[in-house]
Formats: structure tokens, C-alpha cells, sequence
């Protein structure tokens, strides 16, 4: 499906990341360099229309030639058919691909949100210069994705690298995926909200609770109020990096890619989250795999999935061309 | 490292299965045929001498040309190193590799046994028409190999694959490899053995008591009064199935291989322990992935480990010669 020639710098396309609340959109060069951004409150009911608006807005003078889309589901890029989506329902909609074709006037390329980062990682960021990589998407979601020699792995089903619903709490919680005790159910932005809401209550000192009195904190919060050094904050921080850790012990010792990226907006509290991380997963690998595999913070940061949904979208464009 | 062409049939070379105390060496035609087998309790102490006095016994008027070893442990198949082996610590001597060519004559190979077995079982056995398979090895220890377009999946170390060192219980008990709660620490023959004693307790009326008085019992004792009916010999299989479809779950979501292949003596079981590892793998696992990810038994069983080494020395063989 790739061409192996980079992607003429001068070739802009637009890369959208439906991974969260906020839509961003943002027009990326050939060599991923990210020229404009925009970002929204996500119009679940209007998407369509809201994609192609923040598109003209981001079209200058020279027009984007195609437009990659990376959605929280599980993709087919070919057909554009999104199977499942717990997230973002409206997107599993038949016809949603050719809709939004039709009002951004450019093709569109769907693909799976972690995925999406991981290529753009991959080309352009923390996965520069490694033929192997793994990366894990911690967002609303949790997301992972393979990448060997430039192909994204997809498994027999096309739906390949499901990082967030790998078992950590056998007797754990409900997830949405029909599972219990699934990464996801404990370590993606709202599961970490919601434990340090159910363990407040034992650590009234913490900043937190002040928060929580007059509004809903987010993880945002927790990662600010965990680097002023609030210790209940810094905690919940530290046992999230254990669960993740654990999952990515199973990477390290089933695959022992070059190097593990972690990005997403739970990555915010950059080494706070890391530095547990790589304990865990140290403690729970096979040394010599741990010792080949580097576990590494994005580069790219929350444009991750915009610029890989683009060098997609502008690689699958050039193929196509004659 | 391997050639795409077929091994000829007439080639004939030895595979040894060095996985449990019991020491397996057949003779193998390049199609994967078993033409002899022979085995013997395996001589910790004398290992170089035991191997070469059963290829004796093996070579026929036309000498095998090549022996491949497969041994629990970390191993790197172009120089022959042994870097780690819990199960194995003789294996792991320098000049290992060297005394096995020196004692049987014959150019010797040596590979993690999981690896072995699984190439086996790609070449000859219950991978064969499948692109992409994930073996597993449920013996003495747990073993996991990825074998993409014919190519064992290495990893950046060379040691990836480590299955049974997947986290099942984060509060487990301790395992040689220093995690806590891997999968072998629960569902490797010893470890079934281990919890079936310590439960025994509970059931007087189970058949396994009456035997647990005279002797130790093992895996196929389980297997057997499973098979003659008993409640907690079925019981015992049946939560073991569950700790595994746990991990297998993990492979489905993130490999969705084609085909998931399970060996090794402790599947001597067959559908008993299969069962229970296919509802779990289904419980835990992505529906679109679970559906493509076929779940099936070794077809090679206790001969996948011997046709795999002795299929890998044969292609190595091969390739080297002019």
C-alpha cells in the first residue's frame, strides 16, 4: 500500500484527529512539518460539516490535495469502512467515508487513531531512524500500533494492535469492548479521572478535592496538580505507570520492537507517568529484551495522529496518481 | 538467513528436543516427515554425550547431514550462544555449541524450542497455508514464537516471543524470571501440578488424592483422570484453559495472527483444556479479531520441537553450503 519514496515537501495535506473532545485539524507538509492548526469542541452529530470547515479554513491560497482522518475504531483504510467504534458511533455510519469526501471536496483517507500516530512518530517524530517500533496511544482511549519497515501490522482482520484491551485486572471492571479489567478500564484519561475520584474521599488534603467541589477535574488537572506536588495527585500517577507498565512488559517480551513511543494527552505528565512506566516494565520483562527495547515519550505530542493521518492520507494520494 | 526454496526430501537431518527431562531426537526428511524417533531421560550432566550417542543411534547407512537443538531459553541461532536458560543452565556454558559439533560430527544449530517448534508447525504441521502464526509451547516451561512469510520474529534482541512471562495476575507469585503472576507461573506442567496439589485438599473424593499418596503425580495424571471423568482434575484443566485464553486474548488484539497453534505436553489435554481456552481467548479478545484469529492444536504435537530444529538446520545447512 506504501511507496517507499518520501513525500514531496511541497505536497500539503490536512490530517484530523477525531481521537478526543477536541477535533483538531492541521496542515502538514510532505516531511510532516505541521504548517497551521485548529482545533474545536467535537460537533458528533455534524461532523461532516465541521471537518470541511476547519479544511477551507486551513486551505490557503495553495489547496490541500487530500485529507487522512484518524478516528478511535477499528478502520478499514481501503474501503473507508469504520466496523467499531465505542467512541465516536456516528463514524460506523454507512457512507460516512463518501460524506466526507463529498463536503471537503478531497480524498479522504480513514484510519485507525493510533495507527495514524504511529506512523507519524514513525516518519517524523520519536520513531526517526528505528525499523521497529511500537506505539501506544494513552488518550480517551487506549490505542496501540505496530510498525515494521514502514507497514503498519493489521493482522488477519485489518484491525491488528488493540495495546488498551489487553487483560491487567483479570477480576477487573466492565470494559466497553465486552471484556473486564482491560488496560483501557484503568489508565486511559477518563479511567484515571474516575479512580482518583473513587479514592479522593480516603485523601482529603489533597488540592484535588478543592477542584472537585466545584466542577469535574480532568487529567490535565491531575498532571498540574501532581507537578505543583501534591502527593495523592503524584500517587494515582505513579500506580496508572504500574498498569501501563505491566502491558508493556507483554510488548517488550512478545515482540521486543526497538522502541516503545507513548503519546496521547495522559503523556502530558511527561516523566511523572514515564519513569513508573519503565519500572514496571523493567520489574515484569526479560532483561535482554528490556535492556534492547527503548521506552520513549512522543515527539510529536498531540499532533501525532494529525500528521500521521495526513503523510497517510498524501502517501495513498501519490500512489494513486499516475 | 532462510532460503525460500523447499528442503529435498531426501536430505535427512536430526532434531533434538531438549524442552523437558525427557531428551527427544528424531530423524527428519526435508519435508518434515518423522522417519525415527528415539528417546531417553535426559543426562543433565552429560548432555554433549547423550546427543551424540543417539545420533548415533539414529544415522542410518545415509548420515543426516545436519542437527538442530531446540532448548528452553534464550538463544541466538548464528553463533550458537545460549544467553540465558532457567530451565537449562548447561546449555548456557561457552563452548556449548561447540562440544555438540565436536561429540556428534555434525554442524549443529540451536534454537529456542518455541521458535523450533513453531517453524515446524509452519512448515509441516498446523500452520501449513497460513501467512502469519503464533505458536505456543505449553511444556515444562511457556514458550511464544511470531513466524511472519516463513521468518521467525526476532526482535531487536533476537529473544522475542516470550509468551509465558505474560502478566496474568499482578499480585502472582514469584516466577524464575523475576516478574510476579506470569503465565507459567500458573499454567506451565509443573505449575498445573503445583496448584492441583495445593487444592487437592478441598476435594478428598477427586482420584488425584488417592494417587498424591503414593507418588507425585503429573500433567497427564491430570489429563487422564480428567478424561476418566474426575470433577477437579476437570476443574483444574478448565481454569488453566482461562488463565491461558487470558493471554491468548492479548496475542488476538494485538497480532490477530491468522492462526494461533498450541503445543507442548500440557496439551496432551486436547479439547479438555482447548475448550476453555477458546470461550476465554473469546470473552477477552476484539470480536472482528477474534473471528479471523483461528485458535487450533499443534498437529506435529510432541514431534513439533525435533521437525522444527531439524527443518532449521536442514535450510541453514543448505544455505551454507555452495
Amino acid at each position: 500500500m506504501h511507496t517507499d519514496g518520501p513525500v514531496p515537501t511541497e505536497k500539503r495535506t490536512i490530517g484530523v484527529d477525531l481521537s478526543g473532545p477536541v477535533l483538531r485539524a492541521s496542515l502538514v507538509a510532505g516531511d510532516g512539518t505541521v504548517l497551521r492548526s485548529v482545533e474545536a469542541p467535537l460537533e458528533r452529530d455534524a461532523l461532516g460539516a465541521q471537518i470541511a470547515r476547519m479544511a477551507a479554513e486551513l486551505n490557503g491560497e495553495q489547496r490541500a490535495s487530500a485529507l487522512g482522518v484518524g478516528l478511535p475504531g477499528l478502520v478499514d483504510p481501503q474501503s473507508g469502512r469504520v466496523y467499531l467504534s465505542t467512541d465516536l458511533a456516528a463514524a460506523m455510519r454507512e457512507g460516512f467515508h463518501a460524506e466526507l469526501e463529498s463536503a471537503t471536496g478531497l480524498p479522504v483517507l480513514l484510519e485507525n487513531d493510533a495507527n495514524a500516530a504511529a506512523y507519524g512518530e514513525y516518519v517524523a517524530g520519536a520513531g526517526r531512524g528505528s525499523r521497529c517500533i511500537f506505539y501506544v496511544l494513552l488518550g480517551y482511549g487506549i490505542g496501540g500500533a505496530l510498525i515494521f519497515d514502514g507497514h503498519i501490522w493489521r493482522g488477519a482482520s485489518g484491525f491488528a494492535g488493540e495495546f488498551g484491551h489487553i487483560t491487567i485486572d483479570p477480576d477487573g471492571i466492565q470494559c466497553a469492548c465486552g471484556n473486564v479489567g482491560c488496560l483501557e478500564t484503568v489508565a486511559s484519561a477518563p479511567n484515571i479521572v474516575r479512580r482518583t475520584h473513587e479514592r479522593l474521599f480516603r485523601d482529603s488534603t489533597s488540592s484535588l478535592s478543592k477542584l472537585a467541589i466545584n466542577r469535574d477535574f480532568t487529567v490535565s488537572d491531575i498532571t498540574r496538580e501532581a507537578r505543583n506536588g501534591d502527593d495523592f495527585a503524584l500517587l494515582m500517577l505513579e500506580r496508572t505507570g504500574r498498569y501501563i507498565g505491566t502491558a508493556i512488559a507483554a510488548i517488550i517480551n512478545l515482540l521486543n520492537v526497538e522502541r516503545i513511543i507513548l503519546g496521547g494527552i495522559v503523556m502530558e505528565a511527561g516523566e511523572l507517568l514515564l519513569d513508573p512506566i519503565i519500572r514496571e516494565a523493567r520489574r515484569r520483562s526479560f532483561q535482554p529484551c528490556f535492556e534492547t527495547t527503548e521506552i520513549v515519550a512522543s515527539r510529536l505530542g498531540l499532533e501525532a495522529v494529525t500528521v500521521g493521518a495526513a503523510l497517510l492520507a498524501a502517501r495513498k494520494n501519490q500512489t494513486a496518481e499516475p
